[in-house]
């Protein structure tokens, strides 16, 4: 069966962006000809989910959307006419991941933000966690896991750190 | 001179106990005959500050405190009697800590919990942190870290994972 995986960077002290919704902090990071397996990851995604207020921080940031080759769901509360391969999903969340995860496919990529997280973890939807830990105290902001979620044992992947100083930690939801 | 560091574990979603004061989640890595560094992290410090609530949790579960044989500091807003090494602080704690560190010795270590990190996190007083991350969510209870605190760069010394799924990051703040 297709996996959902969620593919975000956090700073060490959980934030996936500062107050202002300010990604400055990935900057850290940035090494000209390292994308610390970017490129290899969204080889083997054809499906996106993104929450709303994240895909219009994205429109207003970049020229055009960077996945929309790919087969992508915008999660709302507002209906909106799809655009390209671009559709707006006002459903429930869950019944959306299971018929996609039902129909063949690779995988279902998570690109946030906090609030899909939340709804998706609250449900136990997501079966691949790659979080990349940027060596940076953010202080404040928002954060990549919410309380009041149901607990879950994890298996360590892989963990891998760079010489920049991110590390980038790969678990599997466990199905034990 | 002295370094300060906090030494703990954490569940991957940042807390460092679930609802209830429950540390059960760090039993998923327990292993015979492997301490995970702890006996040499140990053997370098010589000074020990832990939070009242954190002093009487452990209090209430082990025969004896295990820094027995170290000065202790415990952050306190209730003065007590000292009890052989161990000492109730109820001044400043940024000015315990830069007497501390003004002074020859070894590793000062903070022991928790979260509200003595946050207060020593805010003042930055903490050099060294090595977080050990057990693969599990928790899903709720007391978070490693706080909102609102400053940020700051932090340096990746080490990060090193186990056969059991953990994984210590150990980080230092940045001087620069």
């Amino acid at each position: 069966m297709r996996k959902l995986t969620l593919y975000i960077a956090t700073s060490v002290d959980g934030y996936i962006a500062a107050p202002g919704d300010d990604l400055g902090f990935l900057g850290k990071v940035e090494k000209e000809g390292e994308d610390y397996g970017y490129a290899d990851f969204i080889g083997q995604v054809d499906t996106v989910i993104v929450g709303r207020r994240t895909y219009d921080w994205v429109m207003q940031h970049v020229p055009e959307f960077s996945h929309a080759d790919k087969e992508t769901y915008i999660i709302t509360r507002t209906p909106q006419e799809r655009i390209g391969n671009i559709q707006f999903y006002t459903g429930d969340i869950g019944e959306l991941v299971q018929i996609l995860k039902a129909r063949a496919g690779k995988t279902i990529f998570c690109d946030g933000g906090a609030e899909v997280v939340h709804q998706l973890l609250s449900r136990g939807l997501i079966d691949d966690f790659v979080i990349s830990i940027i060596p940076i105290f953010v202080g404040d902001g928002i954060r990549l896991f919410k309380d009041g979620r149901p607990g879950g044992d994890l298996e360590l992947v892989s963990a891998k750190s760079y010489d920049t100083g991110l590390v980038q930690l790969h678990y599997s939801r466990s199905m034990s």
